[in-house]
C-alpha cells in the first residue's frame, strides 16, 4: 500500500476521538430515561428531549450499539457504562416492545412509560429487536435474550416470505416486485446472529445473495431498490428508484459476506454496487449523496429526494475504507476522503456533539435535532467504529 | 371599496385565462385514459405519463372539478368537454374504486386497469369520493351517484367517530388527541352535499365548528393541527405542529359557513385563523408559505417542512380575496397581492401549462412533474375559479 501512513493514523485518531469524545457521550448523557428505563431518542441539538415517545427501531439499534462497544472494549461479561446503558434499553424493550396479544410483532413507537403508541405494517422493528438481543446476549451471556433473538428472527423470516402476516393487504399484481431492503437486512441479521467469526443459516444467506443479485444491473451500472420478482426492471417510480446510500450499505454487507466465504465474485459484485451507486448518487454540483434519484431522470415522487442525509454518508465512509482495505486501490481512499471532508464539514456538530442528520441539497442544516423518529445512536457511531477498526487493520497489515 | 377597479379587473382577466387557457387544457389533453377510463394523475412537466397508477384522492377531486366547471358554464344537464371528462372519471371510480369485499371503503390507488394497488388506513379517499359523486350528480341528474355520495358520507361519519373501523389499531392514550383535518373536511363535505344555497346536516356542521374551535388558540394566536380532545395544547411534535396552508383553508371553509349562517362571530374567527396562520407561516427571509412549523421553534420532524408547496398558496389566494370581499380591508388585498406575485412567479409554468407543485425553501423548483400521488387537477383550478368568481362579485358589487 502506497498510502501515507501518517495520514491514515491521523484519520484513525480523528475517528477514535469523534466516537468516544463527541458522539457516544452525547447519548450516554442525554438519552437514558431514569424514570421508566429505555432511551429517549428524540433529542434536540443540545440533547434536550423534545418528545418523550420512544421509537423501537432506535431503542433496538442503541442496545446493539452500546452492547457492541462494550464487547469490543471489555469482551463479554464485565461492567461498563456502555453495558449499563444497554441493560436499561434491553430491559425496557423486553418489558414493553412486543405486542401484547401477538409477541411475534414489535411496536414502532411507545409512550414514555412503555404503553403502545403505534404499530407499523412493516418488519423493521422486529429486525432491530433481533439485532439488539443477539449482541446484548453476547455482552451478558443472557440466554433468554439469545432465545428472543432467535424467536423474532423466525418471525421476521415468516414476514419476509408472507408480508400479509403484517396486516397489509397484498393485492395480486400483474408484475409482482421485490425490495432490496429485505435480503439486505436479512443478510446483516444472520451476520449479527452468527457473531464474529461465526457461521450458520447459510441457506438464508445464499437466498439473500440471489435476491440481491436481481437488484444489481450491470447493463445500467446501477443497483435498483425494487425490481420484478423475475429480476426484470419495472418502469414505475418505484422500479426506477435509486437509493444510493442503501445500495452502498448493501454493498458493504455483501463484501463482509464475500470475505467470510472467500468468494472473489461476491466481493467484485459488492465493489460494483458501491462504485455505481456513488458515481450516480454523488451531487456533482453541490456535493453530498442524494437521498433518492430516478434512474431515468424523472423527479422522484419523494419530497425529500434532493436532501443530503447523514446515514448514506456514514455508509459510504465504511464502504470506501473497506474497499480500500480489500483492494489497496487508491481511488477508494480518494473517495473516502471526499465523503469524509463533506461529512465532517457539514454533519459533525462541534458545539454539542453528535451529527446533524438532515441538510438541504446545498448543504444547509435543515433540522437541528440530533435524534428523531428515524435517527438515533446507530449510523454515526457504527460508522466511526468500523472505520477506526478498518484503519487499524490496514495500518497493522502495513506494519507486517 | 377604495381599490383600483382596473387592477381588480386585470386580476380577474388573468385568473380567467390562467384557468381556461393554461390549467384546464393541460388536464383535458393529458390526463384522460382512452383505454381504461379514469385519469392519469402522474404527469410529467410536459404532460407525459410517468406512472400509470391512478390515485383515488385525485380521481375524485378531478371528477369534482370537471363537474363543477361544467355546472358553472352550462348548469345541470347539457354537454361539454368538462362533463365528458367528469363522466370518464366517475365511471372508472364507480367501477373500481370501492373495496371489493367492503364497499364502504375506497382504495388509495389502483393500477391502470382498475385492479387494486393500495388501501390506506385513512378516510380521505372516501371523502373525495363523496365530493366527486355529489357534484357529478348535480351535473348529470344521476340519482345513483347522489345515493353513492350519501352512502359514503355515512361511512365517513362512522370513521370520524371510530377510526378503528379503518383497521388502524387505536391504543388507549393518557392524552387522547384530535386532528383539525377531520372537522374541516366534514364541514366542506356537508357544503358539497348541500350544494349552492342548500342546507342540511346542521348538527354535523355545529359539531365541526365546535371541534375547529378547539384548534384555534387566541392565547397563542395560532391554529394547532392537533390538540387534546379536551381542547388543551399538547407538548409533542404533533401537538406543536403548525400547517399554515391547512389552517388557512379551514379558515375559508369556516368563512363560507359563517356567511351562510349570517354569524359574524364565526366570520371573525375565520379571519383570525387566516391572519395568524399567514403571519406565522410566511417565510420572511425567502418568501412563500412554509409547509410545516413547530410553534415552539423546534425543527419539525417532517423532512419537507421548509419546502414551499403549491396548495397552501392556492388556499391563501382564495382566503385573502374572500377576506377582502367580506371586510373591504385593503390589508387583505395587499396580502393577496403578495401571495399572487410569489405564486405566479414560482409555481405557474408558462411553457407547458399548470403549476409546479414543489419548491425548496429558497423557491427553486425541486420536482418538475405537474401531477403526482398527491397533486392533480384540483387545488390550482379550484383556487383560480374561486378567485375569479370572488373578483367578479366584488366588481359587480362595486358597480351597484
Amino acid at each position: 500500500m502506497a498510502a501515507d501512513t501518517t495520514q491514515l493514523q491521523s484519520y484513525q485518531s480523528q475517528y477514535h476521538s469523534e466516537l468516544y469524545e463527541h458522539v457516544l457521550p452525547f447519548w450516554l448523557k442525554h438519552s437514558i430515561d431514569p424514570l421508566h428505563g429505555g432511551f429517549f431518542n428524540n433529542l434536540d441539538r443540545d440533547g434536550k428531549v423534545y418528545d418523550t415517545k420512544k421509537h423501537m427501531w432506535l431503542q433496538g439499534r442503541q442496545v446493539w450499539m452500546m452492547s457492541h462497544i462494550h464487547n469490543d472494549l471489555h469482551g463479554p461479561g464485565g461492567e461498563s457504562e456502555y453495558l449499563k446503558a444497554a441493560k436499561a434499553g434491553a430491559t425496557f424493550l423486553r418489558n414493553h416492545a412486543r405486542v401484547a396479544d401477538n409477541p411475534r410483532r414489535v411496536y414502532f413507537s411507545l409512550h414514555r412509560d412503555g404503553s403502545p403508541h403505534f404499530l407499523q405494517r412493516k418488519m423493521f422493528s422486529e429486525c432491530f429487536y433481533v439485532m439488539a438481543m443477539a449482541e446484548y446476549a453476547r455482552a451478558t451471556g443472557d440466554e433468554g435474550a439469545r432465545e428472543e433473538a432467535n424467536e423474532l428472527f423466525e418471525a421476521v423470516m415468516d414476514y419476509a416470505k408472507d408480508p400479509s402476516l403484517l396486516g397489509r393487504p397484498v393485492y395480486p399484481a400483474s408484475t409482482p416486485t421485490i425490495d432490496l431492503a429485505v435480503p439486505m437486512i436479512l443478510l446483516n441479521l444472520v451476520d449479527e446472529l452468527n457473531g464474529p467469526g461465526g457461521s450458520g443459516h447459510e441457506d438464508i444467506c445464499e437466498w439473500c445473495v440471489g435476491q440481491i443479485r436481481k437488484h444489481v444491473r450491470p447493463e445500467l451500472k446501477l443497483v435498483l431498490e425494487c425490481v420484478g420478482a423475475d429480476g426484470n426492471p419495472v418502469d414505475t417510480p418505484e422500479g426506477r428508484l435509486i437509493n444510493p446510500g442503501h445500495a452502498i450499505e448493501a454493498g458493504w454487507f455483501l463484501m463482509n459476506y464475500g470475505k467470510r466465504k472467500g468468494d472473489a465474485s461476491l466481493i467484485k459484485m459488492a465493489l460494483e454496487m458501491i462504485d455505481w451507486s456513488f458515481d450516480f448518487g454523488w451531487d456533482k454540483e453541490h456535493g453530498g449523496i442524494y437521498y433518492f434519484l430516478d434512474r431515468e431522470g424523472y423527479s422522484p415522487i419523494q419530497l425529500e429526494w434532493s436532501m443530503k442525509l447523514w446515514w448514506p454518508h456514514c455508509e459510504a465512509l465504511v464502504a470506501f475504507i473497506m474497499a480500500y482495505e480489500e483492494t489497496g486501490d487508491s481511488q477508494y481512499l480518494e473517495k473516502f476522503r471526499t465523503v469524509h471532508d463533506y461529512s465532517f464539514e457539514h454533519f459533525s456538530d462541534k458545539k454539542h456533539g453528535e451529527w446533524f442528520g438532515y441538510l438541504d441539497r446545498m448543504g444547509n442544516v435543515t433540522h437541528r435535532f440530533k435524534g428523531g423518529p428515524y435517527k438515533g445512536c446507530f449510523h454515526v457511531p457504527r460508522a466511526l467504529f468500523l472505520v477506526e477498526k478498518t484503519l487499524g487493520s490496514i495500518l497493522g497489515a502495513g506494519k507486517k
